[in-house]
């Protein structure tokens, strides 16, 4: 059965489409939890929504330290500030990587498949490059020439890797306005949205 | 015994000149943990250094979730992206509130409670006006008429707080050139800093 669109979809729709001038509309923070316990937090780029559904997508290599946080604690908060309509999205919920361990044979698994290779077609074919680096974080070797032909555009690297967000509980800000207006929606354990409006 | 100022200080502060013509310049984002240990986090305002220091102060309404968060978890993680030259700063280390409840003789309580002061003398009217607004994020009253008249400006209200946070590592992230640059920056017990370049 598919579930009708969240209720804050509408806001997020507009918000995009609004500030879709500036090429900074598809940047978000992610934060996570380090396996110690730590916040963390980065900025990723949004990718689109995964199918007909309000997932978001996003692309990581499978490498970086937000994998082994993502993989021991399967939640974020993303922070998506529009600064053209002066507005912030908070999306709290879960979320999934999608590398190349995926079963594609698994029926769930094979939109996350087809997903993962459309978005690496997608890439520009230097992001494609900076997947066959040296793992990122570790010490850079100055002698190391980092290579610059684009792998292939029909298969993914091993190193590359989808993450797959999808919300239950969204906080939206709009900051023009005196007072300003923030709304706060829900989902319950079916999946079913209700919001009401909160102080700013 | 004052400390030389961090190695990474200076990147930082070629980054806020550098970008200073966008007012987004000064935002950053801040992530904390939940009393719960799920990740949070939210755009705020970059207020300026502490002194001569390179503690950074934000502003909050002291009863928003993230003052709780804060006093039982004073860690942080600082995602600050400047989109005019393309980099991002990660900054973790300690947090503190510095609110109405600070005594003021104490000797080291002294600095932060004058900054308390001149921050709250800096803001706008519009800004002090809403600290004197219902509790923010609760279900919003349609009936209630938010005060606008400004709170005198050489007294805070006691619902106005400084976040105060120093930086204990640093992950300076430059996206321009190809391979881009990446350092990281980590001060030790002493306080004392060192940098290396690592891979981005």
């Amino acid at each position: 059965m598919r579930m009708p669109s969240p209720t804050w979809r509408p806001s997020l729709d507009r918000a995009l489409e609004g500030n879709s001038r500036s090429h900074q509309h598809r940047f978000v923070q992610l934060a996570t939890v380090r396996p110690d316990g730590r916040p963390a937090v980065r900025t990723l780029v949004f990718r689109g929504f995964l199918g007909d559904s309000s997932d978001m997508v996003f692309t990581t290599d499978a490498r970086s330290a937000k994998c082994a946080e993502i993989r021991r604690s399967p939640e974020a908060e993303i922070c998506w500030y529009f600064a053209g309509t002066r507005e912030q999205f908070r999306l709290y919920g879960g979320v999934r990587l999608v590398d190349a361990s995926l079963d594609e044979h698994l029926h769930e698994a094979r939109v996350l498949h087809e997903a993962r290779r459309d978005t690496w077609r997608a890439l520009s074919d230097e992001t494609r490059a900076s997947f066959a680096w040296p793992t990122p974080g570790e010490p850079r070797d100055p002698g190391f020439a980092f290579p610059t032909t684009p792998p292939d555009a029909e298969t993914p690297l091993d190193s590359f890797a989808l993450i797959v967000f999808w919300a239950r509980e969204v906080d939206h800000l709009v900051l023009d306005g005196n007072p300003q207006h923030r709304w706060k929606y829900v989902a319950d354990s079916s999946g079913r949205w209700s919001g009401q409006e909160v102080n700013p």
